[in-house]
């Protein structure tokens, strides 16, 4: 699929508060790539159905993985329709009236038909995928899955190609008359930050820091 | 609604991993309380929609709003089925495994059809639940909808009847043989943090920072 080929389809088109639609692959490939959980929505008997995953993007495709016990994985392998939401929360946006309240954010929403990855070899670069999405270079660190392991897991791909990204930032809007208040008004940024590693219950002495965590920089302990 | 009636229902029986479960409403409550976007899903046309959205809960009831324009508050609106998501990410769950990487988490799923809140008393009282949810004591400090605002407003309520939380914490779970390999494995708690205040571009020198700011252990910089 071309890069240029548009996300925007009457489904994902933002009708509320345009101004902060966008279309471009980029922005919403940048979203999906910082994030860490999506959000993804199924309908199981006619009710929605709204969980938690880990997931990874390749190229124009979101690997999402899980038991082939869950609910989930269930839903998704019907290739029925689901919607995958990414949501970074950068900020509280404190307005001098409680009516423009907001927060700033970036938001992803894809939409579309999953497909259940049969072939083994997909299947385990899209668990290389998404193990390397919650910490770079973390694969080749740890033990690969076994044949039973790969088996258990079901892997389903979605294809980025009805998608919209959201993204509010800066200061409030207030209404005019309102900036004659004497109310403190502005921006609280928020940022996930990383603590130090703890070291599991049963790990030997000695045993360093693997190089993935100290190479990324978004787990540096402040 | 009496607190001891139980949230655990059929459709919202964990199948998956169920000693991560967990129906009690204070463990409920309190994830909703720390949350400060929840995903809320609908179908619209056939199809889920997942959209980030702020809330707060006012007892056992959890009050969304937005503008009567949005595609979210018309589907609200109708007292169809929804399902309401708050995720907490607590950290990262280095395994010595690829299979058995995971994350720590909480996490609270709760279905049900909401309620258009008609009384303007009532909308104006979720109003301040709202906005005091993203900051305790907010609302005394600003000036308060009128009545313009008020109704370009709508509110829904969705009661916490049918419900649950998932949580997940502590060292990744290894199979026996190993526990033997030489790499790291542990946890990277995450945590949310908020970084000094940005006042807004138009605020006048010598407007100090709102006691509700200095007031929110959660809003300390570091």
């Amino acid at each position: 699929m071309s890069t240029a080929e548009p996300l925007k389809t009457p489904r994902t088109t933002i009708r509320r508060l345009p101004k902060r639609a966008a279309y471009d692959r980029a922005v919403v490939e940048g979203i999906l790539d910082e994030g860490r959980v999506c959000h993804i929505g199924f309908v199981a008997d006619g009710v929605p159905f709204v969980l938690p995953t880990i997931y990874a993007r390749v190229g124009d495709v979101i690997y999402l993985h899980g038991s082939a016990a869950s609910r989930m994985l269930e839903s998704l392998a019907t290739g029925a329709e689901v919607c995958l939401t990414v949501t970074l929360v950068d900020g509280l946006v404190l307005a001098r009236s409680a009516f423009h309240h907001s927060m700033n954010y970036r938001s992803v929403v894809v939409l579309g038909r999953p497909r259940l990855v049969d072939d083994l070899g997909e299947r385990s670069r899209a668990l290389r995928a998404i193990v390397d999405h919650v910490l770079p270079g973390r694969w080749d660190e740890v033990r690969e899955p076994n044949a039973q392991e790969l088996k258990a897991t079901h892997v389903v791909a979605l294809s980025i190609s009805e998608a919209s990204a959201k993204v509010r930032t800066g200061d409030p809007i207030d209404d005019e008359d309102d900036y004659a208040l004497s109310v403190w008004a502005g921006q609280v940024p928020l940022r996930v930050v990383a603590e130090a590693p703890v070291p599991d219950a049963r790990l030997p002495e000695g045993i360093a820091l693997s190089p993935s965590i100290l190479a990324d920089a978004r787990l540096s302990p402040r």
